[in-house]
């Protein structure tokens, strides 16, 4: 079995509310998985065990976003200070009525890149053309889960073929890729889809991953249409029997708390695209004391405009302290513990990831603290929260292999991916008036 | 002359609302000026100019900073989760009675280490053992508009000292050193003391630099004082009749608009250190549109933990985005007038910062764009606020001179740097309960 050794490393962790620090620790993988932590020095290394230096460099676990629609990279930087409506209606959808599967292949690549440059080893990715969003996934030898996004008026048909999507993919690329279904959102969707999504989410032993309560306004248009909450919805269509993933969930009813509690729940939290579409923020502390897990998650890049978890770890402490009034909120632990626990938890991937220890999967992101702004180091943490950027990032392994070594990617040819991208450009930045994959409804 | 000619960059402008974004283009500068803008190739250079290969790296103007308190780097991370009280009386307060003046100096070299490492040029500080930090400011070659720090009950003597300090360093590093007077606050000063400060500013031409209406209670504390807003309070003392640089202003009352606008005052705005303490935010979109200059500010690293401008261009439109549940204000446009223009009028140097244009000074950071994140390019002025970060800055020019090229500084030694703080941390470190240098009052 393959081994690898990260030498003399830092490695920052979080268990019961407590950061610990450890400096100058090896870190042994094996095959796919961590099998030993020690100071360094003290692990009983063979002669076969590939070494890699790693002093001065800080441990974490490899980061997941929670909730992406990773191709949009392609439209990053089109739809800048436009409201909500404007941006699904005569931004997204429109732009998105020009794709190709190829485009959605590159796009994709040029995304996963992004994440591997940012310490993101795990992507739940919500999008469509997802047979070539997998094949970039196995070839970038990242983790990802994938949906293939599906709207209620496409119909039962194209259900059956997400479906198949979930059949061919299931467990593909050593594992590192598991698949689920993925209805757009209560608003876009009706009970009796939402049902049938259900059925056979439970048939194949599956999760369910939607967008869910993102607005005020979506929530009273629930209310207007059937009498109860989003949440309620999902619950009577039984989707919430099987793990379900809600993206957003700002604007949750006091009913739903229990709801989401009692059943295999967990919220993907998106700071940036909140604040960016003035969308308000999530009670993520009533989440949390209710019991609901809560990770970090990206959402698209066109409106969040980057692929970047330490962001969100930072943007997380600073909204939750902002809306409540109050610097002592969201302390350090708490957000580490979201960003890697959390976000295990959400994807169904707690005990496996989100921590480095032995019996883990060897996802690991190991950044540079050489900057100025990442000295003195009191509070290493504190540095990796309010002054690490994804720049930061300088070794990326995933699953027991190296994506990433001193900022250079190592599966994927960005020179390549860039070129491919920049061919498609002009035709998908022309959007199509009228032409539309769906109608944002609120 | 020294000339030197930035070959083949991209320019970022922004000039009466509308973003300009001009590829490979060439900036000729002579001395410590701008001489020449052309695109590349078309200037006529002798062979005595020194060129600096700048193809692909995009050319904004050097950032500025217009409120700090540099040396403050010491303490990065001493101070996380706390209460704002807790913040100046348990932390702050007791800490800074440790600081010598050699603390001070090593400090701020390190804090003008991260600022050029992030692309800041201009840094209006406030803070004391004020010689220390203008000599270091010499050294690292960057500008700086110096207070030093003084608080009511420290009396007419400390006062006297600071105008002394005036004297010995205006105009000091090829003039890139100017110095002003900083009383504290009117909550941390009288009316009486800050008249005699603005009696000191009027005789010898020089501005003032002050922290105002950061908290609500802050108001009420001097209604409850004074019946007054601090911001009358100013007036009424004479402080606005002077360049008056007014840090934070998160709480004006209804009259304090028209008395700003209509007195030579700017406001310096510091997002992350408003979001991270609880403290809500200012009216930007109100100041802006009564007339009032605002310019981007860092405050002290023990709020805000870093001393990054890019940074803050980028929570300033995030900010007033969610404080207005409205993802149209604060467009990219803005951002860019108030990060460039705007701290340029702050620090009363409007014409000579804040623009790449003939006859501006020479102050330039160019910024990397190979990224993934940073792809694609559809909107560049996009990618620098919400893709960019400090670490994609390569080059750093301040007053004609190279600071950093290649992210490696060249003025400034980091690792003799690092030493020198890291003797100190351990004593520093360590809080003396009881012995302040100043009681936060309300």
């Amino acid at each position: 079995m393959q081994a690898l050794l990260i030498e003399g490393c830092d490695i920052l962790t979080v268990e019961n509310g407590a950061v610990h620090f450890s400096p100058r620790q090896d870190i042994l993988i094996e095959g796919a998985y961590i099998k030993a932590i020690e100071p360094t020095g003290c692990l009983p290394i063979s002669n076969e065990v590939e070494r890699l230096p790693a002093q001065g460099l800080l441990a974490i676990p490899g980061l997941i976003n929670t909730h992406a629609h990773v191709p949009m990279v392609l439209f990053r930087g089109l739809a800048e200070d436009v409201t909500i409506e404007a941006w699904f209606n005569d931004y997204i959808f429109p732009l998105e009525s020009n794709l190709t599967s190829e485009d959605v292949y590159w796009g994709t690549l040029l995304g996963l890149a992004e994440m591997i440059e940012a310490g993101v080893t795990y992507v739940a990715d919500h999008y469509f053309f997802m047979d070539e969003v997998a094949q970039a996934v196995s070839e970038a030898g990242l983790r990802a889960n994938l949906v293939w996004a599906v709207f209620g008026h496409e119909g039962e048909s194209k259900l059956a073929r997400t479906v198949q999507f979930i059949q061919r993919w299931q467990g593909a690329a050593e594992g590192r890729i598991t698949t689920w279904l993925g209805p757009h959102a209560p608003y876009t969707t009706t009970p009796d889809f939402l049902r049938l999504c259900a059925h056979y989410a439970r048939d194949m032993g599956v999760g369910i991953h939607i967008h869910v309560s993102e607005t005020a306004a979506q929530v009273a248009y629930s209310r207007q249409l059937y009498g109860k909450s989003p949440i309620r919805v999902l619950l009577e269509s039984k989707v919430l029997e099987v793990p379900t993933l809600l993206a957003h969930c700002l604007y949750p009813e006091e009913e739903d708390y229990k709801i989401l509690a009692d059943h295999p729940t967990g919220i993907a939290h998106a700071p940036k695209t909140y604040l960016k579409l003035g969308m308000g923020t999530a009670p993520i502390s009533r989440f949390r004391s209710a019991g609901i897990p809560v990770g970090l998650a990206t959402d698209g890049v066109v409106s969040n405009n980057t692929l970047d978890i330490l962001e969100q770890m930072r943007l997380l402490a600073l909204t939750q302290k902002d809306a409540a009034r109050d610097s002592t909120v969201m302390p350090i632990a708490e957000v580490l513990e979201i960003a890697f626990e959390g976000g295990a938890r959400v994807v169904q991937q707690a005990g496996a990831l989100g921590a480095l220890k032995p019996g883990y999967l060897a996802d690991v992101a190991l950044l540079r603290q050489d900057r100025a702004a990442m000295f003195p180091r009191y509070n290493p943490a504190a540095n990796l929260i309010y002054s690490a950027s994804a720049q930061d990032v300088d070794t990326v392994i995933c699953n027991g292999q190296v994506l990433m070594r001193d900022r250079r990617l190592l599966t994927l040819d960005k020179t390549k991916i860039k070129e491919e991208v920049q061919r498609r450009l002009e035709r998908l930045s022309q959007r199509v008036p009228g032409r539309r994959i769906a109608t944002y409804p609120v």
